[in-house]
């Protein structure tokens, strides 16, 4: 390499650093750390490796970087502005401010060239395992020459996922667990790039963590480099050039850096997470090839680094833009619909559930989970890109969809992700499945709803149409005892913003609840019973979309009403049915999705629970949240301690809710 | 070994292993396949390793074994029943069975010899961490030659920890934290016994996890040994021989065991989870060295069992009671008094923190998360097993300790551990400290408690005394932007059965919420604001642990009530102090407890929040759980979607948060 090469690696990188820190600077807030540790390594990725295109942002072939050390955000925002994305100077000096393109962390949707939202550690790095798989499924389905469709070399899909991740990052279980599984399925296509400069927040590394990160991840079958001077552009690039020729496995290369570099607290935790002061941005500029005026550009950086990205990626897009017309010439109409359907990331999924279901006849009964497992395989038949899997409980959960294999290496057409017993990893994947156009599902217990409620805080962040699947959803699973058993969880995720909770009643509102899913364009968590359900009399497909609707009308002059979700909706009409003997008339509203009942017209809402009647709420779990349907406490008939272990009888009625002590609390209310 | 002793191992494992599958059967309801791999895992532990003393199940020097693998609960039962514990042949006919001692997964509290709450995987092994974690903090503090008080050979404090677990266990990524965190503390009391199977719940384990397990941890500082025969006793005892030996690090064996071994599904995930057909235990039992009949017992196995734990165990046991006297005799009394809380698990905290502290001035201004380090490091001086640590974020939560240095393997008087980026670890090994005595805190950002709430729930269903510790508690953080702001976070914790939630308003509250923590034995959260916060007027440090009470009385006549946590608190009386003027008399009840609250006498909620009167919450989070209090949707003002990344003023703005905003807000409820 050229001395001027060297000399125009330095310009670019000392640009992208003293933009980031004026960035950091103007906001008073930020990480300038890792900027100066870090900007040789992204540097390299995209002036060499990232095929991009920045007036295609969302080229579907475009190699991904996931910026998983999300407090990173303004070296990278300072490298995709140089790179020539769609930011301006303006948009660098609004950093961190409200209706910014620069946020504190890198935000889904917000900033051209940011592909996930990143931040809570561990999470970029288990997110960007799904967006590999994701791209060893696409390839596998319509590259052209598996298919036969077209004769091309080129393949429309062979994008790359690159990662820059932390030492922080690697601690995270959620990585490990992504790390493992990644190892599994042979991600050649993944690439991590580990900024390992032996500080974190709270100071060195070794304080605890003292691993050999590069032997554990050979153990989990990646191919492991270490470039031993962060700083040396050629260094890294060779060992990203190494890691590409690896296809059978994912690659980590542990760059060693010194974080904040250059700074006058270089190689110390103070230089992580405040802004520099004025005296060190000045001496650290004057060691940089750069202007000392906050924001000034080198025109020579921007213009090289632009055509270094164009001159490789250029031709490879226009290549791609070939193979896809080619493609769309000769493809079938439904393969070509599938792929603007990837494209734009817009699934407009509309089958009508109802009429391609079989019919249950009236005597229909069977465990929910069952029922809810047969559903997912009719939407498996209509749903290109329907697919997903469970935490090793497919088995107990039922969402195994029988007609397609098992997804791994050899069989990239499998529908069926065995995540093992790694819940937060799934829903981590998911997210990366997600945000490469797939209508994903994970399922596992309810009870272990809390190992993955930070994925599901992700997808609800991103909006992304991930579905989770919940089953064994009250203590009544029984014997396995109150480690097993939900209580909060029903809880907790309906208090999460933009999550849709379903708990549907029967079969048909099983129905109803996926129609009202693949419709609606965000996260989902879909509740299913572990036990038999009868189709109830009055349930309706299409009212779970409006979120409750009356399932037992009230026969004269309606004495009050009781909300109930789940299981406790077939209970709840057997106990009005009974009052009604004596005197006692209840309107029984079925409440599949809170969050939906909720959107509904006023009108719709009091229409449905008219306001001055008594009203309560009947579901085996926490009444927590329910107070805004009801008078007070009395009228909630839930289960707000833990379970206890002993046949689902005797668990019911440690927890006072079987249908005789549910029924006299109720005929109570109404003496 | 005579071949007698060989007969007498099988007898006893096959003995065992027929009481297990026949309180499977009896149950209807269990996992046979742990049981038939893993009982000579079992066996050589209790046979030869463990030092017990069944009569004084709660000895604090005793062997703790901890069966991650909860589903391993029948295994364990006939383990203990075998071994001469305080169980019966009732007890084991009552399996999962309400009120039994022998429920689902093993329990802590329920059954002598059981240490640890299991199930959810992953747990069992992060928490022996913890355990192990204690065992070198005690022999440290208590054994005499370090102390100079006694010149015995013999210690306090040398027990070590050991622990079953599984596929599933190991592929929790809490697991790896922990397992990452022990290589660093140099662990090497732990001794972890890996039933390797090759099977999950799902099937082969290699559909997911086909890594090198013990070359992971070899690269995080363990000590492997591999048993290729998991049936061979003295394989497994060597290995464990050698482990134990091992000081430095702790240890991992892999037994290779076939799962349901000897049943006509052996090898086979449909062994796992569902009890045998009658026809397979007939045969099973058929090929053991046990009688037909049904919880048969051989009183040869469990003479032979209990002589060689005693043989063993006992003169160890007599020689600790005697160097526990000797202790006892030249101990100060303020030692003798710390051993009498830790071998009782009772820690009666009973310190006056409001006398110990310094006089707060009436201009005393600083961050909260600042005020509350500083009582943190006073109860430090008070409470001699009060430890805890920071997942990588002292530094930002301010729980560092500061008279104290950080625990590591030469530094073990520490009382400040160094968790890493590891939130999930850090709540399971904070369990086994707290099962080991120890009073401890572990802290974070709010918004990241989603990702140890697994192991919060565990601290509350084993009712345990650990204090998570909760900063930057609200979007008011600013720029760091949604990832970081909490807003569901309260909710999650709220709705957790047994989890007290403090969230002070000042400095007093602050003093107040850990005055009522330390008098409570059990979990609870501290949620602090990471900002300035004045001291009210009218703050109580004694009224905190009522949950609620006035801090803003109404002058003349009472117009309405707004009830506040935290930093809403200032600005909820600023804004009644305001309305004032308009004639609108509002009462401030600051409300830094609700759980506190709802357990007070009807009168005192009442006289607080007298019925009829118009009721506001303020709270910068989620509204869900506070309907509770109030009338309508209207009465809460609360922050129901996701915050965004802004300067702190730009935020509240975007949220509708400001004093102006919340402040019309109120005007017009009282319109």
């Amino acid at each position: 390499m050229a001395k001027d090469d060297k000399n125009i690696d330095k310009k670019i990188i000392d640009n992208i650093k003293a933009l980031a820190i004026d960035m950091i600077d103007a906001a008073s807030s930020g990480h300038p750390g890792i900027v100066l540790g870090a900007a040789p390594i992204l540097y390299t990725l995209y002036a060499r490796h990232m095929n991009i295109n920045v007036k295609d942002e969302k080229w579907i072939n475009r190699d991904r970087f996931i910026m998983s050390a999300g407090h990173g955000s303004a070296l990278l925002y300072a490298t995709l502005f140089t790179a020539g994305y769609n930011l301006t100077i303006d948009d660098l000096k609004s950093f961190r401010k409200v209706g910014s393109k620069t946020p504190g962390h890198p935000e889904y949707g917000i900033t051209p060239g940011v592909d996930v939202t990143t931040g809570p550690l561990g999470q970029g790095f288990a997110t960007a395992v799904g967006i590999a798989m994701a791209e060893k499924i696409l390839s596998n389905r319509y590259n052209e020459k598996k298919k036969g469709i077209f004769t091309s070399e080129n393949n429309l899909f062979d994008y790359n996922t690159y990662v820059l991740c932390s030492d922080g990052d690697l601690m995270e279980g959620v990585s490990y667990e992504a790390a493992s599984l990644a190892g599994n399925h042979q991600l050649g296509n993944l690439i991590v790039l580990y900024d390992s400069n032996d500080v974190s927040l709270d100071g060195k590394t070794d304080l605890s963590f003292k691993e050999d990160v590069l032997k554990r991840f050979e153990s989990m079958g990646w191919h492991t480099t270490l470039v031993k001077d962060g700083n040396s552009v050629d260094e890294i690039d060779k060992a990203i050039q190494r890691a590409k020729k690896v296809t059978d496995k994912p690659s980590i290369i542990e760059v060693k850096t010194i974080i904040g570099n250059g700074s006058l607290l270089a190689g110390t935790n103070a230089s992580h997470g405040k802004p520099l002061t004025k005296e060190d941005i000045t001496q650290l500029k004057s060691t940089l090839d750069v202007r000392a005026i906050p924001f000034s550009v080198s025109n020579e950086a921007t213009q090289e680094f632009r055509t270094m990205i164009t001159s490789r990626s250029g031709s490879k897009y226009s290549a791609w833009a070939e193979t896809l017309k080619g493609f769309m010439g000769k493809a079938p109409d439904n393969v070509k619909q599938e792929l603007t359907f990837l494209s734009k990331n817009n699934l407009a999924i509309n089958i009508n559930l109802p009429k391609v279901m079989w019919q249950f006849g009236d005597d229909f009964k069977e465990p929910l989970r069952d029922t809810n497992g047969k559903v997912m395989s009719v939407i498996a038949d209509y749903v290109f890109n329907f697919l997903g899997g469970s935490a090793d409980l497919a088995t107990s959960t039922k969402t195994y969809l029988p007609k397609h294999s098992n997804l791994n290496p050899v069989s990239l057409d499998g529908r069926n992700i065995s995540f093992g017993v790694r819940e937060h990893a799934m829903g981590s994947i998911l997210n990366g499945l997600a945000l490469s156009g797939f209508r994903v599902f994970g399922s596992t217990f309810l009870s272990f709803a809390d190992y993955l409620k930070p994925a599901i805080r992700m997808s609800c962040l991103m909006n992304l149409p991930v579905t989770y699947i919940f089953t064994h959803d009250s203590v009544g699973i029984g014997p396995d005892g109150p480690t097993h058993q939900p209580i909060e969880q029903l809880a907790m995720l309906r208090s999460t913003p933009n999550l849709d909770v379903y708990r549907p009643a029967d079969a048909r509102e099983v129905v109803g609840a996926w129609n009202s899913i693949l419709r609606t364009h965000k996260p989902s968590a879909l509740v299913i019973s572990r036990d038999d359900e009868e189709i109830l009399t009055n349930s309706n497909i299409e009212n779970v979309a409006k979120g409750a609707y009356i399932v037992r009308k009230e026969v004269v002059r309606l004495s009050g009403i009781i909300i109930a979700t789940g299981s406790e909706v077939s209970l709840a009409i057997k106990i009005a049915n009974e009052l009604y003997k004596n005197g006692i008339d209840i309107r029984v509203v079925s409440m599949p999705c809170v969050e939906k009942f909720l959107e509904q017209s006023e009108n719709y809402k009091e229409d449905l629970i008219p306001f001055g009647y008594k009203t309560i709420v009947v579901e085996a779990g926490s009444n927590f949240g329910w107070f805004r349907f009801v008078y007070n406490e009395k009228y909630l008939i839930t289960i707000d301690k833990f379970g206890v272990s002993g046949t689902k009888e005797e668990v019911l009625d440690y927890c006072d809710f079987t249908y005789d002590k549910i029924k006299q609390k109720i005929e109570k209310l109404f003496r």
